[in-house]
């Protein structure tokens, strides 16, 4: 048998990690815990069980690790220090501002059930913070860089939806190729938001509404939309769901330093990743991560961490010797 | 007080150390031991001492962490386990196929004198194993490929200077750029060893000596230059030390996979190095690492250790809340 692990929700990130769980031969999909009417979710493994979110307590001993798959506004702040009461426990927290209080309380919570708990995992944050704080450890005299993109960014997707006479929408965030190659010259230069990334949006209105004015609405929407270079198209629902009904994602973190006794030689370090599909990509680090945070509480290091409290070896299903001998 | 530091050996890689010391304020230069006449060695840090290599135990209690700078195929597999049984240390060791003999060595003597090592630290092996090993552990259905350069191979650049009739000779190894483009689209190619690099070589000939049998002996040599499109360039003293004094390199890991329930999505993890100078960029992942090996030592975590098998928070002089509120 391998390591149990069950989901709570089944949204777009919960199906990325249970496909992940699929490709690794010593995990197992167990339960899914759901708030709607369990009958109506239909998952895609053979042998798990869907189960209705109050019940998730008696599944106490049946489970190895529960990936908390809400959202960072308001479930995750909620779930995970709850949950980590009496699970092993990994989420995708992403608010970046509010890490180190999540941190807190889930720290709390595991400390006193014994459970161990990975918290802000996935790509950024997670793989990106990874190559950042390396980087910045090789390189102290240096400057990183984070671009994301070119991808659809699920909370500007949203901002548009919100606005009246908007059906559909989705938003592309792009980075701007002239800056990456300013920063990858090792220049370290200093950008605003706009010489960053431009945004490109399709929407699809409301029959009758006021285009013009929903155009306004975007460019103009604080913190989303206003720092930035922003185009907007108009199309039909068929070509929204033809042309952008996929989640492809990706981006860039650079890292420019330089060494030597008189700081003569310059080094970039470069990590980028293209992803067809972001949910999947993003479940695929959790479940790699779930193997850790289980094999960490067989160690009883319990508690809470992070990407960077998580030695690498305990991502991987090889032992340390193969690892060693094909890896190193 | 920093983290008092000791360098076994002053070539270029101690030369990288010392400079990377310089730029982390926790870290200390105490001393350069070496097999030569201490008073012909002039390093540049004030304060460190110039120390006959026969002396260094003498230093057991004065030193946190000795860095081990000699060669893969001569030196460390002698030095690291010899050492360890004093210090904590770090190395570079690079021979991969021996990398498992080496370590079981290592291992034992650490674990005897309970102090921590580790071992094949730099960029590959180092950062490059990380990067491969991690995201070999996120997308396990996929291939992970190396690209070298373009940069110095100073094994290559040794093999032709043995060659009777060459002075002095530098070698290029350059990456094939329609290569890794190849890798980026995700078709998982299979190369061959001429079809991923090429080899450029720089070559000094003596006074009367035959360029033809030199230029044949480079191109036929086994292992090193019969298996690649390798092309030859006389040129003069003069112009080898002004066009290739220096040592650049890098290099590139990408890694391809798919994921999905009917592995529909592809996604490509690429990692670059683009590197002025090899033995300062290397120089500063050890000093990184030399932090890392003192505190864990200072844990209790004794034996040999690789880049798998440190969580990355050991790397840095920042404290983990600050980690956390900054990197994550």
């Amino acid at each position: 048998m391998g390591i149990r692990i069950a989901l709570m929700g089944y949204g777009n990130l919960a199906r990325g990690v249970e496909s992940a769980i699929k490709q690794n031969e010593d995990l197992e999909l167990v339960a899914v815990f759901t708030r709607r009417d369990p009958s109506s979710v239909k998952i895609r493994t053979t042998g798990a069980q869907v189960v209705d979110a109050s019940k998730v307590e008696e599944w106490k001993d049946k489970i190895d690790v529960l990936v908390v798959c809400g959202g960072s506004a308001t479930d995750l702040p909620v779930q995970t220090p709850k949950y980590a009461k009496m699970f092993n426990v990994v989420d995708s927290f992403d608010t970046h501002a509010k890490i180190p209080e999540h941190f807190a309380n889930v720290d709390k919570a595991a400390k006193e059930s014994g459970k161990t708990a990975i918290i802000s995992m996935g790509w950024d944050p997670g793989m990106f913070s990874l190559v950042r704080m390396v980087s910045d450890s090789i390189l102290p005299e240096g400057k990183h860089y984070t671009f994301w993109g070119k991808g659809i960014s699920q909370g500007h997707s949203d901002a548009i939806r919100r606005i009246p006479g908007v059906k559909d929408a989705r938003q592309y965030t792009i980075p701007i190729e002239s800056a990456i190659d300013e920063v990858r010259s090792g220049s370290n230069p200093v950008f605003t938001a706009r010489q960053m990334h431009k945004r490109e949006c399709f929407v699809v209105a409301e029959e009758g509404a006021d285009k013009q004015a929903i155009e306004n609405a975007i460019k103009t929407m604080p913190n989303y939309f206003s720092d930035y270079d922003t185009t907007v198209h108009f199309i039909s629902q068929e070509e929204l769901n033809r042309e952008h009904g996929k989640l492809p994602h990706g981006g860039f973190v650079l890292r420019t330093g330089v060494t030597g006794y008189d700081k003569e030689n310059k080094h970039v370090i470069e990590y980028k990743l293209k992803l067809d599909s972001n949910p999947e990509f993003t479940g695929s680090v959790i479940a790699a991560y779930s193997r850790a945070v289980y094999r960490l509480n067989q160690e009883g290091q319990t508690g809470c961490k992070t990407v960077f409290d998580i030695a690498p070896k305990y991502l991987s299903i090889k032992s340390e010797e193969e690892l060693r001998k094909t890896m190193l």
